[in-house]
């Protein structure tokens, strides 16, 4: 095996997945792909390396599995330092994680209960799901990227996240940008960006793929 | 203001600000401790510190917030390099990691949710708590400590939760020993180490604490 044979277990509707694919360009980093059938039967790979969640992604670095999204981030960004994805300074450091954590927690739960509810449950997801981007936006501020003037970890942790948007605002009948410009602005600027763009999916895919999910789950 | 000032706002019962102690204790850091009353009025310091969560712990560094309490024992650690909480390689700090958060997301919830129900639904959580006990026994292995021959990052994220086992067992009314002797016997390791006894609050103080938020939240 040579030394660096990288395999990531995927899917390509994962935004947890597109994290690491980010991650992994801005690296210059060449990888290997096995898309998993999440829906039908995860590969024995998977349930082998990641017995306890049973999840996408796992990157198996030289047959060895990191797990876990944020944490495979941070793997990539420590054994390939440049360019570096976190901040420096400890401070800046742990600010950034904040958010990572914060997105991770809140961003996906509240927006897909969006699609997966209806009437005033559903008006109570869109206004939570848009109070979660409100915070994320106070921390963006005015700068370009999280980080400041650099695209960094916290924009690789986020920025997957919003390829499902879409959907949330299709079946909530709401557009983001009214509510949050300066957080629309920064997708934009980081889908502009080349890493990104060939990394997430086109949006119509997304809203056709949770429109499947919607249907399986019995919701309309 | 002197360099290093450290202000923690802590709760004497939360493990989680008793990571940040124990964090600091092995650092060998001085630090100033403000007990909030959580069920009573939470100070202004915190709520403007943390107004995302609003919840201990806080470590104000120099009056600079760090939160979150897996985030500020890696900024611990990153601020006072020595000894090192994480491991040294890329690999083995992304198994810690993956552990911490495995215990982020499943030791507190599924615990409390003994002390929370009844019958059938308490037998559920009680089954539920050992099995992710059973995982973290399977990470710990033979080893000594999760890191492996010292005490470490996952060793401080792990041992304050066991401090509200005692309630765990009380109310379910079983011997975690008896299903987890080897996690146990690290239990007993990780408490005979001096910066871990003189943070964990004795198991009958915090018996007398969930007694009580079971009264408040009208179990029993």
């Amino acid at each position: 095996m040579s030394a660096d044979e990288l395999l990531l277990l995927d899917f390509w509707a994962s935004p947890f997945a597109m994290r690491v694919k980010i991650a992994l360009a801005e690296k210059g980093v060449e990888f290997k792909s096995q898309e998993e059938n999440l829906l039908g039967g995860k590969s024995e790979l998977l349930l082998n390396s990641n017995p306890v969640h049973k999840k996408v992604p796992v990157l198996l670095h030289d047959g060895k599995p990191v797990l876990e999204s944020s944490i495979i981030v941070s793997y990539v960004d420590e054994k390939w330092p440049t360019p570096a994805l976190l901040p420096e300074r400890a401070y800046e450091r742990s600010v950034a994680r904040f958010w990572a954590d914060f997105s991770d927690k809140k961003v996906y739960e509240s927006g897909n209960k969006i699609w997966k509810t209806k009437g005033e449950e559903q008006e109570a997801a869109k206004k939570d799901f848009i109070q979660v981007i409100k915070h994320l936006e106070g921390a963006l501020g005015d700068k370009d990227y999280f980080g400041g003037d650099t695209f960094g970890f916290t924009d690789i942790i986020i920025i997957p996240l919003t390829s499902w948007f879409c959907a949330f605002e299709l079946y909530g009948n709401f557009k983001l940008e009214d509510e949050c410009p300066k957080f629309s602005a920064w997708m934009k600027r980081c889908g502009e960006r080349e890493t990104v763009a060939k990394v997430l999916p086109e949006p119509a895919k997304v809203c056709e793929f949770i429109t499947m999910l919607r249907k399986m789950q019995g919701i309309e």
